[in-house]
Formats: C-alpha cells, structure tokens, sequence
C-alpha cells in the first residue's frame, strides 16, 4: 500500500472510525484501524466487535494520490495522534517489508508496526433491500428526546436500548428505565415495506449520533435479525441489537386523566430546579407539587438542611387540584427534551404516572411515575 | 441580621471565597461561609485552614439594604446554588430565631438551618506594616512560568511550593521538583524594606491567581514567619508558609556552555511534541535531540511501537554538536512558559543540565535535566 493523501480529510475519516475503538478492549488487534485502498479510494474500518464504523475517502485528482493499491492495519491511538499533529496539508503513507509502515511528510517521518489484514474479524456490513430513510436532523432529534429515560442497569438489558418500531410511514421510538418513559412517533416520507420492532443499545446509538453531520441530509438505516447498519453518506454504523420482547409501553401510558395544568416550560423547568436544591441525590431529589387555585406550588424539605417553596402560575384544566411527589432530576431531563415555550402535566391521581406533552405538538410523551412519600 | 443585596454582587463574593470549602474537609463548619453584616457592608469568610479567603462588599444605594446588622455561618454548597439560580435581581437574606435562616426573593423561600458564629474558627487577617506591591497582570505571569516546575510528592513538601525571594525592588520565584527548574526575577516598583525568603504551597497560589482580576491594577503581599496576606482590591487571601530551607538554585544553573542554538519556539515545541507520540508516559517520555551543523534532529524510538524523526532549522553559536535525551513532556512544559518568537538552548555536555531562556528577555530562566539513555 502506498499513498499521498489529504491530512484533512484522512483526519475526518479516522476522527469517525476511531469512536468504535475501545481502550478497554481485550482483543489487541481491535486497537487498530483498517486501511483498505484501492483504485477508487481509501476505506477505513475500526469496531470493537459491538459496534463497527466504516468510512470510504473516494479518490478525486485533488485529494490523494494511489500508488500502490493494499490493505494494513495501524494502531488507531498513534495514527490519530500522528495525523493530527503532522502541519503538512498532505501525508504519505507506504507499507514497506509486508508489515512496516513508514508515514512521513517534509520534516517528519514516522515508522510503524503494522499488522497483517489476515487478522483482522471478518465484519459484514451489508446493505438491506428494504431500508428505511430518515432525515438527519429528526433522527438526532428522536435520539435526544428518548435515549436518557434508557437504564444503565445491565441485568435488565432490554431497558438498555431504545425501542424502534416501523410500522407503513410511522417510526416510534421509546425508552424506558420502569422509572420513567419517553415515546416519540414520526412520519417517514416513504412507507416501509416490512414492519420492525427492534431494540437498539442506548450507548452505541449515542455514539452514532455524535458522527453524524447534518449538512449530509439523510440516514439509511437498514434493519437485520441481530443487527442494524446505518448509513450515512460516505458512513456505514453498525451495531447489534438486543434481544427480547420490549415492553408494551402504550399500555402504561393513562389516557384519562382528572387534571391537567399548562405552564411556562423553562419557569416550570426552573422552579423544579431551584426546589431540589436541598434535595440529595440518594433520595432522587424528591420535590412535592401541588396546586392551589391558578398556582402551582414546588417544596422539598431536609431535616438537616432545611425547606424550600417555590412558586409559578398556571392555567388548569378543572377546579381540582393535586398533590403529587417525584423526582426531581427525572421531571426535568423529561423537561428537556421539549422544544416549545408550553408544556401540558396530566395528572390520575397521586401515585399514578405523570404525563408530559407540549402544547401545540403531541408526537412527543414524557412520563414520570410519582414516589410515595409517606 | 438582616439584608437585602443585589444577587449578581452576592454571587461574586461567594463565587470567590467559595473556593476555599474544601469538599473532603473533615471538619463540618468549615463547609460554611461566614457572614458578617455591619453597617459598613457585608463580610463573606471561607477558610479550609490551609486558605482563607475573605471578600468586602461595602454598602452603597443602589446595591443593598441593611436592615439588622449580625452574623451567621451559612452551608457554602447549598447558599451558592441557591444564589446562582435565583432569578431576581435582588435577595433577601434574613436570621431568624438566632440560627434559622430566610433566604427569600419574589416566588422563592428557602429556610436553612444556620451554625452560631461562636463555633466558627478565629481566623486572624492581619496586616503587616511592610508589605509589598506588584501589578496584577505581573503576578499572574510569574506563577504561571514557574509553579508547574513544583513537585507533587508530598514526601518533600518544600518542592512543592514556589519560593519567593524579595530583596530591595528584586522579586525572585523559583520552583522546581528537582528535574527540572524555573526561575523568574522580576524589578518591583518599589524597594521593600524587608529582605524575605519563603515558600508558598504552589496549590494555594494556584488558587489565588483563578480567582484575582486584572480590573483590579495591585496586589498586597504580606509576608509573615508562617503566613502570607495577599490584599487584592476588597479581597483578603491568606495561606500558610511551607517550614523549611529552600534549595539554593542558583548554584544549580550553569553559567558557561558548550554550545548555544537558537530555535523558533512554537516549531521547536511542536517537533518535540510530535517526536514524543510513540513514547509512553511510564518512561516520561523520553526524545533524543542531537544537532548536526544548522539542523536539528529530534527522535524517539519504542521496540513495540516503532520511531519517529522530527527535523527543524537552528543557528548555532559554534561549530560543536550536541547529543542529548530528555524528557518530551519536561521540556514543552517549560517551552509553554515563553511567550516570544524564538528561544535559546544552552547546553554544557550530555548529562549536564540544559538551560532555555527567551532570545530577547533573560528574566526568565527554565533548566530540565537529561535523562541518560544508555
């Protein structure tokens, strides 16, 4: 393999790939990072075998120049370090003696040992017929609304990733840590021609998330048995899936309720925020709400530390009023994720889950279970 | 006691004197900040017994309004939160029933239980008659060139403070961690009438110098047997000496040489940089650098990894050449300390002491040692 490429743009591609290299990982050749070119460009592979990111650098007269086609692979942490310190705007990489590698520009040169592409897991990455599209920035939207209400708690791992479901036109996605639960649903442009309903880890599409540009406008996202790859522009992301039943989360979200109260998002926000204060987070910041007439009423007391009270208005629904307990910290990442100036609290009653939606637009749940405090 | 202040004043004191609550602390009422009310204005007190830092807002019109002068110790993480995410423009302070505070604003209330000011510890602030002047901005610099040369071993704890010497307007500050050295002297405007010698713990100057302002022209310094005073505008900032003799480093830097060349700072830094990406930090990253008539030679080499040569243009003062290793991460610690364009090393043989100073300014002195490769 021999080659004069671009520093920027190999930048980009390693800065993308090295995101599945994991310093904890086991298997020492996963440390390193792929190089495959060809004569129609370089493809870069990195994957700590639960996820695997893949990037293609076609060949233009302008951005590298091929002189001998060949595979080796490098150890991401220097070739990293190495490009990004290198100021030339062009490197060359060769491999020389099967397995050396040499990297070098006007004042530099580097020597690597390489190892063999022989080594490397064999990684599919295939495309499915019937894939899904999705715009770039509604799916970074639908990740940010609903992979925070996931688990970290690896005994139940299905509360560890976020539900999709594709069903015609419309994608759901959820998540839920039997604490709190967010739901989302979309319209696709295109109708899928199977339905889907997989459970993607929380962690890996986090990851994914964070290497997509918006200025590339779609994601492919192609669904198989054990896996999903996503594509996006010259990016293939592939991780598996989780197995199980996910649970039937529409069945734990109330449709009836006996109040609903509207109130400034950000004042709402902030009040929950200044009430917890003094709570601590082994109590999950626990804050009481009530309602008194057209005013909405936050406390949380510690005997050590003391009380708080905090107040904002509200309109409601019906004369009734509600006295409700929560967690503090869970009410304001569900908070979070709206994007509105007005958000709706429907209330059945005081130890029955707590509805979040925004005003104008209902594509969005948020719920919170209370928590008994007597 | 009694007030009502401007939040954002408020927020300044405790935001300052906050950074002398150590969270390990073990002893509970120095997690509080003292509150002191008089008719002059309001006195906020942090002190960890290492540091004590005390800041004055004195009382105008427009700023506060005091209603019953007192004092009271309030929990500095709970006041400080509290403060930051009220809205208001102004807050209410108020003890009640001796230790129960109100801490109010228009839809907030909060009630803290407060500890006596009897408990709190006599921390004395004096002033001495003979205290000494520099410019803030003056200050600032001579910390940042020199207390990263400071040890971490608290086996030795005289190496781990910056020793001051001040003898009529000539300010000395040296560090060093006994591999590598800096030392910068510095002209006062005025004459002390004092010689002193004495070694502040270089994690308390550290602290200070986050928390002065360049607004504010003048630094106070005020050296007692076993405690320094810096007066800083309307704040007091107070730590304790390090007991001991501190070693004579001028007798450690050389003053002839063997050979003297001279660098661009910023591509002698970034060669070395790059020259110490395939070392490893368990052998504090080790480069060799060797001349060879006007080019430099910079190089590194690991058996597992591979190895690296980094060249670059110098002008030497002689025709001798030198071979000499260091460490990588020593030598761009001390580089970062110039502010230049161009530096000079001065070398007298290969396991003596190398010495970079600024072409242009001789104030500033910085010596790593070789490391011994063979």
């Amino acid at each position: 393999m021999k080659i004069k490429i671009k520093k920027d743009l190999l930048l980009e591609g390693l800065n993308k790939v090295s995101k599945a290299i994991s310093t904890k990982n086991l298997i020492p050749i996963l440390s390193g990072i792929k190089f495959d070119l060809t004569n129609k460009g370089l493809t870069l592979t990195a994957s700590d075998n639960d996820i695997t990111i893949q990037t293609f650098i076609p060949v233009d007269k302008n951005n590298m120049t091929i002189e001998v086609e060949g595979s080796i692979i490098i150890q991401g942490k220097y070739i990293l370090d190495i490009v990004r310190k290198l100021p030339d705007e062009f490197i060359n990489i060769e491999v020389i003696d099967e397995l050396k590698i040499l990297i070098y520009a006007e004042n530099s040169e580097f020597n690597l040992n390489g190892i063999n592409k022989k080594e490397y897991p064999n990684i599919i990455l295939e495309n499915s017929k019937n894939f899904v599209k999705i715009r770039t920035k509604l799916f970074r939207a639908i990740i940010n609304q609903t992979v925070f209400a996931t688990s970290n708690d690896e005994s139940r791992p299905i509360l560890t990733g976020v539900n999709f479901k594709i069903a015609g036109n419309i994608l759901e996605c959820s998540a839920t840590d039997s604490y709190r639960l967010a739901k989302k649903q979309v319209t696709l442009n295109d109708s899928a021609t199977e339905t889907y309903n997989v459970i993607i880890p929380g962690k890996n599409i986090i990851e994914f998330t964070r290497i997509i540009s918006d200025t590339i406008d779609e994601i492919e996202i192609h669904i198989f048995n054990n896996k999903v790859l996503f594509k996006h522009g010259n990016m293939l992301f592939q991780t598996r899936l989780i197995n199980g039943k996910f649970p039937e989360i529409n069945n734990l979200i109330p449709k009836e309720s006996i109040l609903k109260i509207k109130a400034s998002l950000s004042g709402l926000y902030d009040v929950i925020d200044r009430a917890s204060i003094l709570t601590s987070d082994k109590e999950k910041n626990i804050v009481t709400l009530e309602t008194n007439n057209n005013l909405l009423i936050v406390k949380s007391s510690s005997a050590e530390i003391g009380r708080v009270e905090e107040k904002m208005n509200i309109v409601k629904d019906k004369e009734e009023d509600i006295k409700i307990s929560f967690s503090a910290k869970y009410m304001m990442e569900a908070l979070k994720s709206f994007e509105g100036d007005t958000v709706e609290l429907s209330f059945v009653g005081e130890i029955k889950p707590i509805i979040i939606k925004d005003t104008n637009d209902k594509n969005l749940t948020q719920l919170v279970l209370p928590i008994r405090t007597y």
